[in-house]
């Protein structure tokens, strides 16, 4: 190694954003880096800002350039925001998977769905056991966290030690899966750490994380008060919290029985993995029906208001046989998501139409976060003793205040957003080069880049409505006959009550024979000008100006 | 009088969401009483479920159709969702419309905008002035909001007092504008109260409502913190807090300087109607830019994300002269209306990019709400003594618990969601009927219902995209030549590279020869043929079904 070597960390999803989680680690010649990747994330698309788009992806295109310098990914848990990605970006990548048991199920489960090969995938056992990839050895140290064996990784280079915090929080009880390891921390600082890359999801929270063993008796005793039948939702990873509800039904003598393909999936990986050891007995829905309500408990899917879930299909009616009635008692155990409070309301409502009491975590007793809370981070900068600490897994806001407060507390913090490559080696860490990154969208089976310009195409078509003209052009360059209009999206009738297409094509039909040859010629022209005049009639008959659409049909000679 | 009169209450807009308050009340025989209207508000569309719309107004068709029963129409206070519609629906109610002073201003606005008499709008007195109006005499009873001049409105009939709270909360310092006032309610209750129809927002807020007067000192110490410049946002209505930013701008040795337009018609107004009598001298943005940025203040609009105000403008860039830098300091003196989370986060986020310190209500200092918490609503209760309670400004699920809380208290509660009339004489209040409402929506200048499928149809555009094909069909009933397509929201190539559009034309064209004379006849077997052969060329190639609009133009034989 001559003293070229760097030591680089490029996020490509995850920093500037909560979601879609995708970070570069590079050591080696510059510009010749050999690499590892950290994750491979998805972000869920909303109708405001990507409608009809099915997933998004990070953009990996400085990646796939580079695929030959890859020597792995590597998978810190099983959450779609750091392995939904997996199966869909693999292709371009083509380095081993190495991930934990629990999680390389999940990843495996991934690549077959789009069908690639599962094998690819190899499990790996925990800190302190190593996989070696190029210039790295990389440890998955237990972290806890909302879904079981979520690792840190320890990753070591010629250039010195980065710890990857992955999500954690700081759980010394957590039900299910591994506590808190404040030993092995400090085992991974004794050899001094020069960047800790770090969570900062839960930054703007000032008080000390609880822990999920808090949320057994809060919940027994709300199931206790139930008359009727008791339903609960919450993420269907969060293994631990399945748990604790289900535990926590039966001891209030309850029948549970899951709903959701998701959560039976996920205890059923659980259970594979090991993880999982003690589950009370499930009964299925038809089972369940047989039970009387005030002895059955359902745990069901739909938390975030999604509207093929369970919840959303119990609150518009009868699912599975199950119905809900005056008095029975709907816990949501989870938190609302930025941008999902409209379609949990939107549940709420319709439950509470049924008579149904909701409690939410509104009441603060009913739901902890997997995420570190401020004094937590803190406690890891405090173990971890980094030189430099690089906030990612956050909002821009997020990961400014983050680098602030390890700035107040003596450490170097670099806030470095999506494409922003940070030299780690050195005496002076730094962003040193911006490497253009966008988006990719799951558009159907067909990948598209953010800014192609089809998804905004598609926000004006919501936005405006389209008025489509057809156009028929003779062998002479004459116009022929009427133009003929149709309407989508707009109102079919104009101020005073007329036909808005027969008003348009009336303006065309006096309009179009006014043309030149040198307009009729010209597709571009022609188009223009047929769009100004649909235009014109749409902003004085409904005050819109909607997209136009111009199809001429030239016919040619025989 | 027969025993036939009744006294009924009707929610059109407002009951079953927060947003859109438009309110009935009817006296005197069944079928035939005299109404009257309390608030015209709207709600604001938003992408996810009202693409492109300007706003959503309540759906007044059965009051339009009982226009010559409506003996006048009550504003009980100047924010958009009581006053907002008033230009647009009172056409089709023709009545007077009576509004204290500050209120009135903007409902003159409001009318004048679209072309109405502003005279329509009376200027009345609070309580115990009175207002006579066929069978009703109603009273503006001053109330404590985030607005000036709000008032609930005390309904006298023959069948009873009903108090309508409005928009309330017990605010007894409230900075600007009326304190709470006990002695007021204890004197309306005197006379017995049938029926009280309450704001239900912050039911489930259990701590009690903190006054206005608590802000100046945090909201102080925070701007004597600051070094660079200080900007803070809130709504442009709430001339209290305005107030309360200002004078506390001021006490720091800060020049303060209004943005956004909203912000300096609100001052305006409350000047103009003597509630605000000391706001401090504000400088122009151009003289603003003399000041030293550790010497300036500025108090904007935008605090809801909007993209167009100023906050927004200030996110991204420079804004008549005055940009932000780093170590400035921007004050959220607001809550954050559910749904505008994501447009308050990209502002937030674009600020911390600029190296902006950022201050939210997250910490609960800095911002006071102007409804009623839950020991607040239950003290109104305790003051009126009402035999029947009826939520209203709520979602369902804020009615159903309101109504359980005034159960609980012994008293009768009543869920009437939009469009539930209830009979509030006799000895037993109860919802009578269901009358059919929905939403009104404003499009450009057009009125479209919410069920009219314009809004739908641009949904399904935004998810699917469109597929555009052109036929003709020649004087034989033959198709001519090939057809043409266009893309509009689709990905141009499909899963091998080709270019979608052509593939499509070419699928037509292998198909189209072979249709029958039948089909080739009738347009909707035509279309359907053409759009199941789109369909399925967009399936295989980008696994998607888009929208397909078939225009067909059939030449005559001349």
């Amino acid at each position: 190694m001559t003293d070229r070597n760097r030591l680089i960390y490029l996020p490509l999803g995850g920093a500037g954003e909560i979601g879609m989680n995708c970070y570069v680690y590079g050591y080696g010649d510059k510009g010749a880096e050999r690499l590892i990747v950290v994750d491979t994330g998805v972000a869920f698309p909303d109708m405001d800002g990507q409608p009809g788009v099915d997933l998004i992806l990070p953009d990996i295109d400085w990646l796939a350039e580079r695929a030959d310098r890859i020597e792995g990914i590597f998978i810190t848990h099983a959450h779609e925001d750091h392995v939904g990605g997996l199966g869909h970006l693999w292709s371009r990548l083509r380095a081993p998977v190495y991930a934990r048991a629990f999680t390389a199920i999940h990843a495996r489960r991934k690549m077959e769905e789009v069908g690639q090969d599962p094998e690819q995938v190899r499990v790996v056992e925990a800190y302190p056991a190593v996989v070696e990839a190029g210039p790295f050895r990389v440890q998955f140290a237990p972290v806890s966290h909302s879904i079981p064996e979520a690792a840190a990784l320890v990753i070591d280079t010629p250039g010195g030690r980065v710890v990857h915090s992955g999500d954690f929080k700081i759980d010394r009880d957590p039900v299910v899966g591994e506590a808190f390891d404040e030993e092995m921390f400090r085992d991974i600082a004794g050899r001094g750490v020069k960047a800790f890359i770090c969570d900062s999801t839960n930054v703007f929270s000032r008080h000390p994380g609880r822990s999920e063993s808090q949320l057994p008796e809060p919940i027994g005793k709300l199931i206790a008060d139930a008359r009727g039948m008791v339903v609960a939702t919450t993420f269907a990873s969060n293994v631990a919290r399945l748990k604790t509800l289900a535990d926590a039904g039966v001891a209030q003598g309850r029948s549970i029985c899951l709903l959701g393909r998701a959560m039976k999936r996920m205890v059923t990986a659980a259970v594979e993995a090991g993880v999982l050891t003690d589950f009370p007995r499930t009964l299925s829905p038809e089972e369940a029906t047989e039970v009387p309500r005030d002895s059955l408990m359902l745990i069901v899917t739909g938390s975030q208001g999604e509207r093929r879930a369970a919840s959303a299909a119990l609150s518009r009616g009868s699912y599975l046989g199950h119905e809900l009635k005056e008095g029975d008692l709907f816990l949501f155990s989870s938190k609302t998501i930025p941008g999902n409070e409209i379609g949990v309301a939107r549940i709420q409502n319709a439950l509470a139409e049924k008579g149904v009491l909701i409690v939410d975590e509104a009441s603060g007793f009913y739901h902890v976060s997997g995420h570190a809370n401020r004094p937590d981070i803190e406690a890891m900068h405090d173990l971890l003793r980094p030189q430099v600490v690089v906030p990612n897994h956050g909002e821009y806001r997020h990961l400014a205040e983050h680098a602030r407060l390890a700035l107040s507390k003596g450490m170097t913090g670099i806030v470095a957003a999506n494409g922003s490559m940070v030299e780690l080696s050195g005496n002076a860490p730094q962003v040193v080069e911006y490497v253009e990154v966008g988006k990719t969208y799951l558009d159907g089976s067909a990948l598209i880049g953010a800014f192609d310009g089809v998804i905004r195409d598609r926000m004006k078509l919501a936005l405006n409505g389209i008025v489509i003209v057809a156009l028929i052009v003779d062998e002479e360059d004459e116009i022929l006959e009427d133009a003929w209009v149709a309407l989508r999206g707009l109102p079919e009738t104009g101020a005073q009550g007329g036909d808005l297409a027969v008003m348009i094509e009336e303006e065309l039909s006096a309009m179009l024979p006014r043309l030149g040859a040198k307009t009729i010629d010209d597709d571009d022209k022609l188009e223009e000008a047929v769009r100004r005049a649909a235009r014109d009639v749409c902003v004085s008959e409904i005050g819109k100006k909607p997209e136009v659409s111009v199809l001429i049909s030239r016919l040619m000679a025989e």
